[in-house]
């Protein structure tokens, strides 16, 4: 697939500080000037500030009980004994560390949701294993349970969802910048006003005219596609990742703003991250460097929240204009090819 | 990214007929052998059948109003005003025909979805053209009208929606197939009972205690961006494309078990089509033949449903049995690194 | 339960013109003054315009066919045979006309929705007539099929949905009002900067992040269930009601506010209706006059709607203030008791 | 509104064990046959089991800080600052009792849910209460922050959301009964297998498809409403009451049925309590003993939920048959009125 560096993307801190030239691949070619003046217009205007909020892998499995009292009975046993179920999972790897537990009674189902710890890696193999073998611990403590299933789509992985926002599941990033009226006119050939209005009216409104759930955004599943293909990551993610949200708002005559990606699912170490170009991928934005377990996926994270906030300006700010989407597609379209 | 030919798939009609090594590209090598375990299964069984239930592009426009009572004046003028707007459509393109126009006011906001026919071509780029042209076309006729914007979030793109299944976005597929307890047993190692409960219990229930939105199953999503990648599609299209329902019951002592894919976004021609390995597997899945429009695209639709009915098939045996995924995820991933 | 006349709410066009005084039965008695004061607000910026933009009763049913394809070619069928459909509603009731059928298809099941018109009643009744004999008569065109239900919850009564919304159900009410920053001022305590403000950040990001679905208002529920109760609805329906669309806007320095209730259901006839009080009530709002039929419930849904405009614009109004919705709370609920 | 007395409705534990004639006050008089119906076939069987899994009641606000950072900043030091949140909402009410604190951040917005323990009363006054008195706290430790609304929508009251079934508000509840085929045979006119397949088909799979959110169920709303009523509750809370979910499996040859609430509103003290007819049927529950403060609030929730399962399992099973429900309400009515 092919992949371009876009950028200086500039990230201004807490969370990660410095210039990068970001690595997208995508077939959709006008994906990468766009984003480009995005960080461009950011660049200009200071850079991107980014925080990461939450960081955990979860898994849900289920269990069958003889009847609803007996699940509801089983799980306050279970809420009571975390440190048990701690030593399991961290039993199963070397990061793997029990965060959090929740579950659901329906019937005499009872569902179980955990969230581990998984240092640089997204952490899918490491949540399975953890709860394969919590799942195995819980039935030979339990004998009256039976095995319901290892997955049970309360997790969830790859699937639109309520839950993973709610209770957290992978990285959950917030990247903003204020841009001055100048910069919206100069770089982005809009205004405050304008973006601010479009994102209310598109965004949030449109969103859920469409029964859209946890989720007001124009694009981010675009760049997240082009980021994850070219850093390794397994791209079905983008599913749950482009679940977000962005907000714009005028202030003091300028432009907030944020995206905020409450769960995408990043990792430096894994399946296909040995690959030679996603080994150069993640040196270049700085990802492979000796640190703290898990601080190398965090950066990849930041970033990613950035990368995304530059294609979603640029694309919101083109759509405020009439026609200007359909020249710029043909355009650039007419150049690639 | 890694590419491998699955299969055979066995496509037993209406749509198609005739066995299929099924390209899929993922960082994720269990999907392979996955994917392959179901299409065995499958193919014993007598093969897949697989109709296409509906086809079209959609994209979504706002306007602004001078009042609520301007809003819903202006539509109930469209709504007889369809022979017009049919013609401007059919001026945008070859292939582009009006097939259906949708409104929705929200205060003095008018949402107008217009969804066209759009060849082999996904039609991305067809119906925004399309939609450039209605609106400007809007505009002149209701000058009490001010431009909102090109895109709506009611279209959807790349977004979880529910317009997208009641209305309809890019192709409709559902593939079935019957399996006898004995291939149950034999290739799957589960029974009908099992896999039917399972269903039920993960991917409906399991799914809606995590907020999902129409959906109902396991790993579309998995499938959907491998077989996307290898034919050259806008693989953030799994965004919609994974939603969509198993269904599997106990009927006669076997499995009847189908996946509905409502919204799946994919063409033979357009962005990506031109590199060479996506020609070669386009036309190894016999998807670049001199068809009557559309065929080509649709015959590509249909092999994607029955690809995603084998990799959904089987891993939800697997999970039917207890450490059954583990096991397979350690000895794959053994294997393939 | 307690009841008490409200108003006048002024209604300024173009479905109805004039000034009442709205009975809403509640056990929540701040209700009263809050939904007043917005009356009041309202009435002093000129009355509140109102449109109703569709107008329509559902029900969905369910086939099982003998497989997907099977499924498929008796929608295909269908689908040209609105005519014979048209006729067999007909036949049911004086008032029940035909105006949408819908289909999904999931496996081997096909489910069928009809929309019909249903004169001054909610139409409950009236559809599910229409359902069975629509049902009976599909049976016995396609021998093919079995019967699965009545009711396939694609309809969707009483329970929260995007269909209702998307396709329609009941009356489509839209409300608005400006308010000068005056008005907002002396008569709300408040400003259209911070009212639109908080819309946009409770309303519509607050319920997105709850996981709502075709949703951004703070309690139309509230309202309808008085209004429903009083007037002798099956309030019940106040769950689909309770979805619905408060936009609140900064324009020329005023304050444009509107609320969108896609999917209330009202009738002037049918249960509930003959109670003394409600046909009292119901004369008292003019809904029993000799109108073509439809008419009065129109009318009726019109009112709705503007009271409801009146109760969330107070509502939001007090929430911008810190202490000002507790102090309500707890000033009235003394007098009150 | 019109009231019967049905049942008696009979609870076999572990929450309630008795013989109960329930309240019910609707305008839709076949509701009253139709829940007798299922309560007969539930005594008959043994007795419906019941189990409260959680009560609490909840409410959100939002906070502006400066910036994202700013916003995570002020989260990270509440979330180890719960001792003095608890005393907070401890000073503010005899029975608040802080539960969980949960928050979201989009942008430089602070999102903040608050559950406490509200002992007999729903709490609706008794949590905004205890929000104010926080939010003030908060904004005095944290002079960084902005007001930017006591009610945040991230609640959710009387509005559809995930967030409720996912971290809970109001009383949990979940209720079961297994019926022989002998039972559904003769009292209910019809067998494990057809109620079975109905709910998967109807309840979770039609529901999907409507777009519905955390629910699968035929009519909770209908009996809620007329419990509510007749019980003084705030009737209002039966739109996010009408959430959840019926289960119904075929287990050794009976059917095993069971509904889960997971947020119902219900409270023996409070607004609407007074009023003789409710302090009547409140007695006649038997939930206005001297008992544990919170004990009678679950009682009633207890014999709330065994009545939603009475009337959901009637409505169900007459749905598995052509032309019953049509039948029945053309019969009922006729003599009801």
């Amino acid at each position: 697939m092919p992949m371009r560096l876009i950028g200086p993307v500039l990230l201004a801190g807490p969370e990660v500080t410095g210039e990068f030239m970001v690595p997208l691949s995508t077939y959709e070619s006008p994906l990468w000037p766009s984003t480009a003046r995005g960080a461009k217009a950011c660049a200009k205007a200071g850079g991107i500030g980014v925080v990461i909020t939450d960081d955990r892998m979860s898994r849900s499995v289920y269990f069958e009980a003889p009847d609803a009292a007996g699940a509801v009975a089983v799980r306050d046993s279970l809420e009571v004994r975390h440190t048990e179920i701690e030593a399991v999972v961290s039993g199963t790897s070397r990061y793997g560390r029990l965060k959090d537990i929740h579950f659901q009674v329906v019937g005499n189902l009872l569902y179980m949701r955990i969230a581990i710890s998984t240092g640089d890696a997204a952490g899918h193999n490491m949540v399975t294993l953890a709860a394969d073998r919590v799942m195995a611990w819980v039935l030979s403590e339990f004998p009256s349970l039976s095995y319901g299933s290892i997955s049970a789509n309360f997790c969830t992985d790859k699937k639109v969802s309520a839950v993973n926002g709610i209770l957290g599941r992978g990285k959950s990033v917030v990247a903003e910048v204020t841009l001055s009226p100048e910069i919206c006119e100069k770089l982005l050939k809009t205004t405050p006003e304008k973006l601010a209005s479009l994102n209310t009216r598109k965004n949030l409104i449109g969103t859920s005219l469409a029964g859209g759930v946890r989720s007001a955004n124009a694009h981010f599943a675009n760049i997240l596609l082009a980021f994850y293909i070219a850093t390794g990551q397994d791209a079905a993610n983008i599913v749950e990742g482009s679940q977000g949200y962005t907000l714009a708002e005028v202030r003091d005559g300028g432009l907030y703003f944020s995206v905020a990606l409450p769960h995408i699912i990043v990792g430096t170490v894994g399946n296909g991250k040995d690959l030679p170009f996603v080994q150069e991928n993640l040196e270049l934005l700085g990802c492979l460097e000796s640190r703290a377990p898990g601080e190398n996926a965090r950066r990849l994270a930041a970033i990613c929240g950035a990368t995304v906030l530059c294609g979603e300006l640029s694309l919101l700010a083109a759509q405020t204009n009439p026609g200007e989407l359909m020249r710029a597609h043909q355009t650039l379209e007419r150049a690639s090819s």
